[in-house]
């Protein structure tokens, strides 16, 4: 086995998830994520921790949805008693086709989705990680050979967590105070209120409140957006490729929507209902593992040097207790690169210039 | 897909565990059980069944095993809840290395399951069946390519099961209302009382309490055996070779054991308790789509004109209600062949003469 897939399974049971013996866990090994299932269970063993092992693959999905008449029972209890009881739940990514669920047809899987609201509450109520071990499939996806992915996925994932943790927390601790952060970059000019805002400190870890793996970012809930944003990150939304979205805001709402390509699937993200036309998340990505852009929103939108916006739902996680945010049925990410001549400023003050927080 | 892997799907889940729409069924997928997963999801959708996926594999068992120090925990809570829950369990075998635990030290395994004897009996107590995909591993045990041994596992599951279970209603009613069997064979001359025992129709459905598919056999729980048996079917027993076991009987006793390989083996077998020095089962194969031996008990016991006789544990199917039979800590089935000038008769009637049944 290679080392790096141990160390994988070691940091995610560890540090992620912080499973102890006795622990009942749920171990969701994707198609393609057999040798990370095989160390992950190891790990389980060494700790005393018990294991139940779920089989997750889009071709069993795709099977059981098309032939399905979509009418779904709600919730079926066997399922719901086993994550309810669960104390976590390590969900093993590795698809081996990342088109598997191609010609389901849409409101097919809505409809098992949204008859199965509980199962995944249940679910996402335990301590829950998802992590991606690396298969042919996602390096295609990614633009890489193999065996560059898999050293890609190692550098992002294999970090120094408790270090980055901690830088993490500087961060955290300047949105937290401010009240308003001014992003400047190519195409973009942009200030948003986060007065009264709540920044999480997403290290990878159930301990912070962070449930993937890898993570590596600091994000809060902006409000009151005005200027100019133009998202150089090409992304795939919806199965289709957009690529420079510029997005106006006047008074918190978009006005103005352009893009080189996909402007039709951005306008129809934007005008899902009420909330998706204003900002949910401003996040900022500070996992300096992650060099490049491989069209995985997991990995991309951490990437040290990048900040994300998303359209649509905020997270209670930024929110002062009782208060809920902007809310949406969506949550759309999307990505710019602070490079050359960017700046970051939270309340005139600046902590990340050309890229580079003031502290590095 | 092998339009054979659906059929077999069908098979399963129609005949053998009769699922119906609404069905709570966990599907057990070995690893190399994939093409069938799939094949069992879509027709689980079809009928409106739900689907909860397991995932099972001897190197995540291995590793879990082997990392663990013994002390597991008692029944855990969690899994027990899915299989109380649970109306059926499709058990999909299909390994990639029939040795794949070898280095699993014995006490440990024998811990882990009897820590989870809780969890076994909420599986059995639901409409289990299993049965097996054929991996290349599985072909290599057998000794075939992998396309000669598919089309010997699609011969053997994919039967005309309804004019099987009549015909095996046939010899169940004989054995039922007889007292005495006489097997006579190269090498066998044993004579034993069924009277008062209930012979049970084996025909792959839980509809006949039968788990397993392929199945194909009528089976009784014999006492007061007399005589001398030959297993001239070569198989594995405990790991080990064994060829030509004689066992000789009297008044229901092994007092004498010879085989020209593995004698060992099976002396340590029938002195492992008072019971395994007894036979718990006689049962007769009926499966004509079986037509060689494989080195695999699920098939090798079912070929049709072969006897398999068990040292150790009764079914208490087989016997009337409230009393037990006989008791032991091992069932271990030894197989022979029914050829040239063998008989076996019921109360000195003919039922099977040459390994013909007298109906045939």
């Amino acid at each position: 086995m290679d080392e790096r897939v141990r160390e994988h399974a070691r940091t995610l049971v560890d540090w992620s998830a912080r499973v102890e013996a006795g622990d009942d866990v749920v171990v969701s090994v994707e198609e393609g994520a057999h040798d990370l299932g095989v160390a992950v269970a190891e790990q389980l063993g060494e700790r005393g921790a018990n294991l139940v092992a779920t089989y997750s693959s889009d071709e069993l999905t795709r099977a059981y949805l098309r032939a399905h008449d979509g009418d779904f029972d709600g919730d079926p209890d066997y399922e719901r008693a086993l994550y309810e009881r669960a104390d976590s739940v390590l969900i093993l990514k590795g698809t081996n086709n990342t088109a598997g669920t191609a010609d389901v047809p849409d409101e097919r899987r809505a409809a098992h989705a949204s008859a199965r609201q509980g199962v995944r509450e249940a679910r996402l109520d335990t301590d829950w990680v998802s992590t991606q071990h690396p298969t042919r499939a996602m390096a295609q996806q990614a633009g890489m050979a193999y065996e560059q992915y898999r050293d890609f996925v190692y550098d992002a994932t294999l970090r120094d967590w408790e270090g980055l943790a901690e830088e993490q927390a500087r961060l955290k601790g300047l949105l937290g105070e401010g009240s308003e952060v001014r992003l400047v970059a190519d195409g973009t000019d942009l200030t948003m209120s986060i007065a009264g805002r709540t920044a999480v400190n997403s290290a990878a870890s159930v301990a912070y409140d962070s449930h993937n793996l890898p993570s590596g970012e600091v994000f809060t809930a902006p409000e009151d957006t005005e200027g100019v944003v133009t998202f150089d990150v090409p992304m795939t939304v919806r199965g289709r490729r957009v690529r420079d979205v510029e997005l106006t805001f006047e008074d918190g709402v978009v006005v103005d929507i352009a893009a080189t390509q996909g402007e039709d699937v951005i306008r129809s993200v934007v005008e899902t209902d009420a909330g998706s036309r204003r900002l949910g998340e401003l996040g900022i990505g500070m996992n300096r593992g992650i060099d490049r852009v491989t069209d995985n929103i997991l990995f991309d939108e951490k990437m040290g040097g990048t900040v994300h916006l998303a359209l649509g739902r905020a997270y209670d996680a930024c929110l002062p207790d009782g208060e809920s945010g902007n809310d949406s049925a969506v949550h759309e990410d999307l990505i710019t690169t602070m490079g050359e001549g960017s700046r970051l400023a939270v309340d005139g003050e600046t902590v990340q210039e050309d890229g580079v927080f003031v502290w590095e």
